[in-house]
């Protein structure tokens, strides 16, 4: 095997490691102990979008509620326009409400506070209740605008074969937004795992071709296994024994973030086929536009 | 011809394609099948103004026209303020206005939630509207703060001739905004068409400069004619039965908003005028200052 | 002179120009003709503050007067609250107030629209209200987020002579912000003009050191004038009678903005001093910080 | 000692400097004179969150004073709703309240501007609330969305000894957060000072490695003290001579900001231990999974 590296994922571990990279671009890793460990904005950033909804009601409800039991701890007699009748829910909802009215800076004003204490404490629910929502302004933008690529990458790698003969490692990627990417480069690394020593090597796979101008169709990226390459001569038995697994680093300029985007994911030994070619993806519609499909990015043939 | 190379667009097709790059720099390609094909931020970023208007209005009014629907259900007894008498129309303009007054977090006040249930749904009304509010506020900065290049691209290419008798391959640029282009960068490449098979084939046209230190007026974009040139020795005839297509990639650092701005153009053979030469676009102004008129940007002449 | 060059500023003139780049990095050019030259962004983003808080209260004052005025067009006894008392005077500010309260959502209550004529059009304005703050908040957080750098440039450049007797030229240039540049790099232009034609002409001033790591004081850039250089042999005269001018660019990357940065300026031949150089301008004080005086950053003194 | 060049940092001082970089990254430099030296936007972006929550808290509370006093300074009888009876504090506290009221844009109403006076004053309080609301939303983003690096780096450098005999120094960082860093890139220079004439100098320390492709866990920057290295033939009593500080300097795109982050720190003589090794500080938990623990960084071990 030839040179070998490590692109910093580490060489020595003490048993067998999951895959280095899962499909969403993550790695298989966590931290323990030190200082800091958890960015709450990288955190609200990069959540779903369920989640991030659920923790904006959530604490919307909870500063509210809190509010409603300040209001209540200073008695409701002291907000003008409550009824004071009632059970004690009734009470809360009332408090509640005036929170909200508050909190939102609606402020209908058939409730409002008519003493020192709650005009206080509604003062700084309001103050809270401006810079709670400015914050969440600034969430939804970061979410948004945080620029991603979305690159669809074929479900296996295949070990096909060129016309001339040449067997060759290939995935494919498409673009699955209407956006363009320029100036993509590829970047593929080859793990392999020592079965007696659990040792990682690493070594980079060189390609037929590293970088495209434009991304607006599929791009497939071919790796040519000749007698130089660490995959020469190797069968998929070996591909197992060896804990194989193909990392794929991707990175361009979006033209619409305005930024450079990076995408990853890795084909381990099992997401490989063997002796296969890709079926072309796209074609071109009567009206001379070039068409992909996504769907048809996955397939692949027998070689004949 | 030259080196011949794809870069990134494709080269066998099942029939002629359109243009590959169209006057605002997308390409004429379209998507089918595959997941999360549209993402709403892009969506709502590079859309007119006037549709986004539409858009923010609509949404306005469905969210309004929906809580109202939710008073109406309620009872409009539920609203304190409100007149029971008059029509359905009556009943909806009041329960509207009363919507409007809580998303927009105005709340006059002489309508207000008089129940448990109206509470709860002008509780949950003033949230949606002040998250509405913040989402807005992201995509009018998003749409305003996206970095852009304006370059204005002459109609035409033009053959025109070097003072030394050699032919050359000219178009011409200029920045449309005040703002300062820095380190532009242009690449040129040539798309011809295979008449038999409808193969498409690219080669980069060598420039005489591919890059300028400052932007401030127009940059003129030449492609000596050499005998090593793929242009060598073609006629307009050659240009149309090859659907010749100058594609050309533009990259700058944009002083206003400091991030590296792309442009793209591209003109097809029936763009690219014969045998003349571009007007000067600029002069010197009495007080020194140099004034470039983007209307003679386009303006050629015949050759002496 | 050495090779020559357009930096993109063009070398054939109808007459002799001002100064390349004023001392605020802009170039001396106008525009004239063609499409959206103006983009309202840009130009809200890099007016001075002043101006800019004046299109803000005038434009909120104009929509205040032109919703006012549509309020005083129903008809004043359509907005409950308000006295129909007292002359036009008064009534058009009783409607004036009733539309700020509406625009900025304050919304005190006790006066309201009670027809379905102003609560439409209030509805409007509450709207269109929210959407305008909502734009400010865009443009205040456009205006502050830009990355400039502040580089402070010594007023002079200097025509010094180093120990081994080489002279060269010479600038000094200070970081105005307590932020730090990183991997700063120069690059230095000679812009002469011929007398009898008006051309321009460029040349690249090759440096002592064209970048540093750190910026965190002071740098002075150096240019040896070698026999090799265009500026050997010439005295203050020849500077005059050539117009020369010495460009500046400067690009970093700001620790703050997390983005690159780029500083422009010129020293034309009347701001060049002969054989000076240029004084200290740091010292070590008590506690082992360096303390940089920005104004001795100008000082110069006789050479020995 | 090889080459020696100033990274920026300045060689000639009057006397001893404190290190250059502190462990936060910053430097030890002050700026005197000149202008425009304070940015506020800077200040309240880099300033730690409870100052920042002080300033907004303390602007807030000073404008709604101003605001009040001039409520008190018009009269209380020209807001309706007040009461004009109790002592100047309870005067004070009705108009305070109003003004919270109009600028956070709750507006109950029971109290409202019944006069012209205190109607404009209230409408440019509401305009002023709503622009101060706008800005501390722009201040929250650029706060939580400014691009920082947390890397963790070891209390200490070490010099330890290849398994081939060669010494070396060596430190070891880590990232603290759960992003991922791309092609990270590190640079280290050695300064030291002329005990005769408080010159420094710099040399560029060569690395085994400068570059990771990922940084996931725990990277370990090794110089090796070849015969070559400024290093080499010194011991510790030849450190503190020399005031020795070693610079570190790291770059890398990081995967959520979508922009390069860089990272700085120094070990300065006293802050390297000798005949050490670094424990290794991850290890694979039961799941497949790398954990590396944060504190684990730190820890060394006698060299066997």
């Amino acid at each position: 095997m030839s040179t070998t590296l490590d692109p910093g994922i580490g060489e020595k571990f003490s048993r067998r490691t999951k895959r280095a990279i899962n499909h969403d671009g993550s790695f298989n890793v966590r931290r323990r102990g030190g200082p800091h460990r958890h960015d709450p904005y990288q955190w609200l950033i990069r959540m779903n979008w369920w989640p991030f909804i659920g923790v904006v009601v959530g604490f919307f409800l909870l500063l509210n509620v809190a509010f409603a039991g300040g209001y209540l701890l200073l008695g409701l007699n002291q907000l003008a326009g409550t009824s004071t009748v009632g059970g004690a829910g009734h009470h809360f909802l009332s408090a509640l409400f005036f929170s909200v009215q508050t909190f939102t800076s609606v402020g209908y004003g058939h409730v409002y506070p008519a003493t020192n204490a709650t005009g206080f404490l509604s003062s700084l629910e309001a103050l809270v209740g401006v810079l709670t929502f400015a914050l969440a302004t600034g969430l939804l933008y970061g979410r948004f605008s945080r620029p991603t690529a979305r690159i669809h990458f074929s479900h296996s790698a295949i070990i096909s074969r060129r016309a001339d003969g040449m067997p060759c490692l290939q995935f494919r990627i498409a673009n699955q937004r209407n956006n363009i990417l320029i100036n993509l480069e590829a970047r593929v690394l080859l793990k392999t795992v020592d079965a007696a020593t659990n040792d990682q090597r690493y070594a980079f796979l060189p390609l037929e071709r590293d970088s495209v101008n434009f991304f607006p169709l599929s791009w497939t990226i071919v790796h040519d296994i000749t007698p130089d390459s660490p995959l020469h001569g190797l069968g998929p038995e070996d591909y197992a024994r060896l804990d194989l697994e193909i990392l794929v680093q991707l990175k361009g300029f979006d033209d619409t973030f305005a930024q450079d985007v990076h995408a990853r994911n890795s084909y381990t030994h099992d997401e490989i086929e063997w002796h296969r070619r890709y079926v072309r993806a796209y074609e071109v519609a009567e009206d001379g536009v070039a068409v992909i499909d996504l769907d048809l990015l996955h397939q692949t043939e027998a070689l004949g």
